[in-house]
């Protein structure tokens, strides 16, 4: 059998994003789905940075309009995983600014 | 000044998976961009428990091919968070199935 060696930083991330969906996904009605209230508990408790500097009241309302993209008002992983990724892409964008201007790149 | 706090389980998974591209897309030529090169050495790295499964040698090659979606030859960081929530993705996938087989969910 082969030796169970330590996760690697990529396959600890993938465990986690599944933990995390699996966690909030969980909270009521279906399990394998973040309905409105799963994603705002998400939102406020797992990304509360982002979420405290949205001054517009209505920005978690249209991120979920936004992402829900077969509409039936749940975020299923992939919808999920679409947020992740627009989020690390801003973050990476706005790395790849200051490294810029920092004249690091 | 907002107090600084641990960053959430999430937020260090946004974190690592910038980390991860930089450190791989920074080892050859342009530093914003997963050459092929540094694509396999990011597989055979960080994912060496899925990439020593593959018996058919040329299932990297064609990974490769299907998220280059622009076809530059390279995999810039939305090419590479498709990789990342395609792994999730079956990961969730087979985790789902194994808990309906044992009447967990």
């Amino acid at each position: 059998a082969a030796k169970m060696s330590s996760p690697t930083e990529t396959e600890r991330c993938i465990e986690s994003l599944i933990a995390v969906f699996q966690r909030y996904a969980g909270k009521d009605g279906n399990s394998s789905k973040l309905s409105k209230t799963e994603f705002l508990t998400f939102m406020n408790r797992e990304l509360a940075a982002f979420t405290k500097n949205q001054k517009d009241p209505g920005v978690l309302d249209r991120m979920m309009k936004k992402l829900d993209l077969n509409a039936d008002g749940q975020l299923d992983f992939q919808e999920f995983l679409n947020l992740i990724g627009g989020l690390a892409i801003a973050c990476h964008e706005s790395f790849l600014k200051s490294a810029h201007s920092q004249k690091i790149l």
